[in-house]
C-alpha cells in the first residue's frame, strides 16, 4: 500500500488505481486505515475541485445500467471526467445485491475519463452511506467534474442518496393503466427531474401516458412555487430524449445555482453528513471504549428486558459522557 | 398538571384523561417536562403488563381509518383493550398531515376501550417516532393488551413503524394491469400480512387480482424458508375477511413466539431504540451544552465550507467527548 503522501499526489495526478485504493482503505473497518482515510482526505480537501453530483435512481428493471451507459457518454462529450459510485442496499429480502454486476456498462467501463466503482455487496446501508460521501469527495479531488450516484430504488437507499447530490434524477419505466398511489413516492417526494427509460418502438405510447401520469401526479403533489420536475422521454436504444435530459439538468443545476437554493442544499447535506455521523460514532465509540462498553451492555440489557425505556437509557449513557471526569 | 405519582396510579387505574396527558408530557420539549417523563415511564415499566403490538400502513387512498374502524372492533370482541398511535410524517412536499382528521372512525374513537392518540403534524419523523415508541410503553402498562401503530406509506415512516410492532401489515387496493415494480416496495419488504381493502361489489375481481399478483411476487421476493406474508381479501363495507385476518394475524404471532423469533424481534427492536436515542440525544447534548456547542458550530462551519469531511469532524468531536476531563 503506497503512503498516504503517495495516494494523494497519484489521486492529484489523475490515476484511478490511487483513486480505487484510496475508496479501498476508507472503506475498511481498521482503526489505523481510518486514521490514514482521514488524513488523505483531510489533504485531498485542500483542492478546491468541485463537482457536479447527481443522483440516479429506480426500480429493478427499469434500465439504469443501460440508461448510465448512454447518458453517460453524453456527459462525457464536453471533455468531463465522470465517476460512477453505487449505494447498493442489498436485498433486504434475499440479503443478495440488487444491482447486480455492472458489465452492462461497457463502453463506459472502458472510457478512459471514466471512474466506476461498484460497492461491496452484504454491507449495512449506513455503513455503505458513510463511505459513499467520503468517495464522493475523493473522487471530485480526483479530478472528475460529474460524479453519478447510481441506487436501486429499495428501501430506505434513495432517501439516502438524494442527501448527497445537487440534482436527484428518478427513472421510470412506460406503463400503462397504473394508480399512481404508492408507485411514484419516490419521485414526488424526491426527484428533481424524471426520465421515462425505454420510450421507443412499441413503449412509446405507454411511455407518454406514464410521462402524462406523472406530470399529473407531480402537479398535485407539489406545491405552487416549488419546483416541478420536468418529465423527459428517453431511449437508451435510440439516444433520443438523452440531449435534452442533458440540458434538462444542466437548467436545473444553473437555476439552483442563482437562487442560492444549491448553497443551501450543500450546506443542509453537510450538516446532516455531520450528524448522522455523530451518531454513528458514538455507538462505535461505546462498543470499542472498554469502561463504555460494559456499561452499555448493562443498560443495553435493561432496554431489552423492559426495564428501561431507549430514551432514559441514552439520556443515562450521555450524561455519563458528558459529566465523567 | 397532575404529580408523576398521580399520573402513575391514574394509568394504571386506567385513565384515558391521563395516558393522554402522559403522552402529552412525554411528547414535551422541555428539560423538565423530559424529567417527569422518564420518571413516570420508570414507574410504569415496573409494570408487567405486555400488548400485541400491530403496524398497519398503507398509501393514501387505501382506506386505512376505514379498514381500521372495521377490523378494530373485531379486536375489540374478546373484550381486549386497544391503542392507536399514529405515526404522521406529514407530507414533506406540502408540509401538511397526511394521515388527515380521524373522524372517520366514529365506532373506535367513541368506544370505551379505546384509545386514539393522533400524532401532532409539523414533528420530524424521528421526533414522533421517538415518542411513539414511548407512547406504545405508556399504553401497554395503561392496559391496552392491543396498540395498532398506524401509518401511511410515505418517506421513510412505513420502516420506521416496522421497527416497533411485533407484527407489520401492509394494506393494498384492488388495482389491475399494474406492473409491480416498486409499488409493492414496502409490502414485499417489510410486511408480515397483507390484506387488500374495498374487496367487495363492483372491486372483488380487481381484489382478487391484486392478491394473485402480490401472492406471485412475494413468492419471488422471499427466500424459502422465510415467511411468506398471507394476502388476504377484505371489505370494510361488508366486514368480510375481517375475521380470517384476525386469525391469520394470531396465528402469526403465535408462531413468531413459538419459534422464539418474536423475543429477537423485540430484542433487537430494543437496541434499535436505545441506538436510535444516543444519536439524537448526543445531538442535543451537543447543541445544549455551551461549551459543546460552540465547538459543534465551529466544526459544522468546516464541514459546510468543505474544508473537513463529516466522518473527520465527528471524529474530533467524539474524541473532544470522551477524553475530556
Amino acid at each position: 500500500m503506497p503512503s498516504v503522501d503517495e495516494l494523494h499526489a497519484q489521486i492529484l495526478a489523475g490515476s484511478r488505481r490511487a483513486l480505487a485504493k484510496a475508496i479501498t482503505l476508507l472503506e475498511s473497518a481498521r482503526v489505523e486505515d481510518r486514521h490514514s482515510a482521514d488524513t488523505l482526505l483531510g489533504k485531498l480537501m485542500a483542492e478546491p475541485r468541485d463537482s457536479i453530483r447527481i443522483g440516479v435512481s429506480g426500480p429493478p428493471g427499469v434500465g439504469k445500467s443501460t440508461f448510465i451507459e448512454t447518458f453517460g457518454q453524453k456527459l462525457l462529450a464536453d471533455g468531463a471526467s465522470l465517476a460512477i459510485l453505487a449505494i447498493d442496499p442489498s436485498s433486504p429480502v434475499s440479503g443478495g445485491s440488487i444491482l447486480g454486476d455492472r458489465t452492462r456498462m461497457e463502453t463506459l467501463s472502458r472510457h478512459e475519463r471514466v471512474f466506476i466503482r461498484p460497492s461491496p455487496a452484504g454491507r449495512t446501508l449506513g455503513g455503505v452511506a458513510r463511505h459513499t460521501r467520503e468517495a464522493i469527495v475523493a473522487c471530485e479531488k480526483a479530478g472528475y467534474g460529474i460524479v453519478i450516484v447510481e441506487t436501486v430504488g429499495v428501501g430506505q437507499s434513495e432517501f439516502v442518496a438524494a442527501s448527497m447530490v445537487d440534482v436527484f434524477l428518478m427513472l421510470h419505466q412506460p406503463n400503462s393503466g397504473d394508480d399512481l398511489q404508492g408507485i411514484k413516492r419516490g419521485i414526488l417526494e424526491l426527484a428533481d427531474l424524471v426520465a421515462i427509460t425505454k420510450a421507443d418502438g412499441d413503449s412509446l405510447a405507454a411511455a407518454k401516458l406514464a410521462r402524462s401520469q406523472l406530470e399529473q401526479a407531480l402537479m398535485t403533489a407539489r406545491i405552487p412555487g416549488q419546483w416541478l420536475p420536468p418529465v423527459l422521454l428517453t431511449s437508451a436504444l435510440t439516444g433520443s430524449g438523452m440531449d435534452d435530459l442533458k440540458k434538462a439538468l444542466l437548467d436545473f443545476l444553473e437555476q439552483q445555482k442563482t437562487s442560492g437554493a444549491h448553497t443551501t442544499r450543500r450546506r443542509e447535506q453537510a450538516k446532516r453528513w455531520l450528524h448522522d455521523e455523530l451518531g454513528a460514532q458514538l455507538l462505535e465509540a461505546l462498543h470499542t471504549d472498554k469502561a463504555l462498553a460494559a456499561k452499555l451492555r448493562g443498560i443495553e440489557a435493561k432496554v431489552v428486558a423492559g426495564k428501561l425505556t431507549g430514551n432514559a437509557a441514552a439520556r443515562s449513557l450521555i450524561q455519563g459522557l458528558l459529566t465523567r471526569s
